[in-house]
């Protein structure tokens, strides 16, 4: 039996930042209620304006005091955004909402959601490499669009879109827009103010910091209706008892990340890039899915055609090494990946698909032992197929 | 300077139980996505479904598969129902609401935005003990009633309602009855299946655990609308990567609450009457809120005429002893509390007012220091106030 754990499953979530993790040791102590008029309350919620200020730091937006609210996790801050929107565009004509096929499901299903309420909503197709095409988005927004909604960073694929230019297009027709940076952040630059976008979602367990914490950046003036309505809390726009375990957690992950984002990105591309190089090396037949240079410095997701994605993942697993199909979120179905299928792949290809997502605690010593375990696990999956690794690889050649 | 703290505000928040506090100092490292499909993320699932079953054992529903989800607190799981309400009454004739007027912002909130969507909403009134009248009760329920919501107990006078005759009466007319539970959950003995309820609401941080994860309890059958879509989590529900910690926490806490249940009530009752009955010995004039038997265990809800809440509380701060004038929820605003108009107090009464909500850190000595400090506070304050207590006071035989 082996003993050893090579974690590469960090876009689904990670361990926390040892430092984060001393910092809410001691906060384990810190019980006031952050709303409360005593003292032990006021101390509480200092400690929060200093978390808010340091994740606004992470992205750009140095005065974060009613531009940045605590939410439970993306899901709840993309969840607002299309709540809003539903309260804003259920009587206007101004109501069209565009996204893209490949958000992950939170946003994918408040936008169908929104579809079923009536609203017309586009969502934009992607190309091989999953990047959205700038010539359909301006061919479907028009004065009636209301939200454009694109993810800075693909969850799966780790495909980095231009959302400068997105802003760019959609603002010429008056149309707001959000991101979902909740895979960028912490990964690479993200200034919410430079790109002048009027929302964005932040989760904090992808930057080493706790579960179940997340924040929804507001621009100024921006439209906003709250989805748990109660308290005065954060400027009445999301109610309920602060989490202040779980925001000291996020300011201090974000500060974190912050500072440590260069060595983050130059330690994970030259790690990904030996992972990559040795896979395409060792394993015959592979396909890379996403861009290979606008992507993030993390994430590498493989086709193996000829061998199923579970079956990798179940021995991959005896092996030790902890990755995943795709999206945490959409494991446990049987469906393939709606990312891969936007990207051109067959649902054979689509389903025979491994996303390896690094982090800092991987080592080359990590990378070598998965090179040196992956191979024969292809190997022997593919013998035992019905189908030829190369019929499915054919195929390919239409999606290269 | 006075070092102690003396924290009496309880039912703003609790510290962590010191076993909870161990249970999660070695949870902080188990990371995994309880939906990934490895070995670390199968355990971190199987944790989560022992926590679910500890929860669903605090409030007497044992088997808590499928009937028990967790949230981010008390108010996402309120306007969880609320919002499904929402969607199931809009175009339904099925449609009004009947809560009370001495609910917690959030269902507050929440019934209001019904309102201004058309819904036919009525807020119960209370009696001077803060209780609801049946009479008023069964002449607003109707064929055409959606949704009772009775909270079990309240926050800030502590006053307990009979929600079995809640239940009784509202299913006699095909209504859902939801009971906001989270003051009383580990205070006294809640039975969700014995009292017949559809949903019923719980906050963990009441209860020694984390903040930032609640409950919402959904009988078999009930209809449910997710408030966050997304991932297929809780049952499709309730979207969002597993809050493990939380959800862990919470576990702990609620295995702890049940099983110190009764240690739990006759010390608080034992204390809190210790309080009480000091506080009318020792400081004339004043007005005890809520009902004296339908209680909570360990609240305590004193007007003081002629001294002002916010006042009080600043002094009592001064010596250390931490309490609130309400709600925290509501606390920030200068609005005299919602609670104590509804039970008949005139706003100069409710101004003057202070929960002292105990807990399980409160011994004899604090209750002895509390009735040594707060006294010559008032008499000072009173000595101060252009208006008479004995004038104020008088006001509370109408009330009596």
């Amino acid at each position: 039996m082996n003993n050893r754990i090579v974690y590469m499953d960090y876009n689904a979530t990670t361990p926390l930042h040892p430092l984060v993790k001393e910092f809410m040791v001691r906060e384990l102590d810190t019980y006031a209620n952050a709303s409360s008029m005593h003292e032990l309350g006021r101390q509480a919620r200092s400690a929060i304006e200093d978390a808010r200020a340091k994740v606004g730091m992470l992205i750009g937006e140095d005065s974060a005091t009613n531009t940045l609210i605590f939410t439970s996790g993306g899901s709840e801050s993309n969840n607002t955004v299309f709540a809003t929107m539903f309260h804003i565009g259920r009587n206007n004509k101004r109501n069209k909402i565009i996204t893209t096929a490949i958000e992950h499901p939170c946003v994918l299903n408040a936008a169908k959601w929104l579809e079923a309420e009536g609203f017309p909503v586009h969502f934009l197709s992607v190309d091989a490499y999953g990047k959205i095409d700038f010539n359909e988005l301006e061919s479907v927004l028009d004065d009636s669009t209301l939200l454009v909604s694109v993810m800075t960073a693909n969850n799966e694929i780790g495909t980095i879109q231009d959302i400068a230019r997105v802003v760019e297009l959609a603002k010429a027709k008056g149309a707001l827009v959000h991101t979902d940076a909740t895979q960028a952040a912490g990964k690479i630059p993200v200034n919410v103010k430079a790109l002048g976008v009027d929302y964005a979602t932040l989760s904090c367990h992808k930057i080493y910091g706790p579960k179940g914490i997340g924040a929804l950046y507001i621009k100024k003036g921006s439209p906003i209706e709250p989805l748990i309505r109660g308290g005065h809390q954060e400027y009445g726009y999301r109610a309920g008892t602060y989490n202040n375990l779980g925001i000291l957690g996020f300011g201090e992950a974000a500060r974190l990340a912050k500072e440590n984002l260069q060595t983050y990105q130059s330690k994970m591309s030259a790690l990904r890039n030996k992972l990559r190089d040795g896979i395409e090396q060792k394993v015959p037949l592979i396909h890379i899915n996403g861009h290979r240079t606008d992507v993030l410095p993390n994430t590498l997701n493989v086709s193996f055609p000829g061998a199923e994605g579970e079956s990798i993942l179940l021995y991959l697993d005896l092996a030790g090494i902890e990755v995943s199909t795709g999206s945490a979120c959409a494991s446990g179905s049987l469906d393939p990946s709606h990312v891969l299928l936007a990207t051109g792949l067959g649902p054979e290809l689509a389903h025979g698909s491994i996303r390896f997502s690094l982090g800092m605690y991987n080592t080359e010593d990590d990378v070598d032992y998965v090179l040196n375990e992956l191979p024969p696990i292809i190997e022997r999956l593919r013998s035992m197929s019905t189908v030829k690794a190369e019929d499915i690889a054919q195929t390919l050649q239409g999606v290269k």
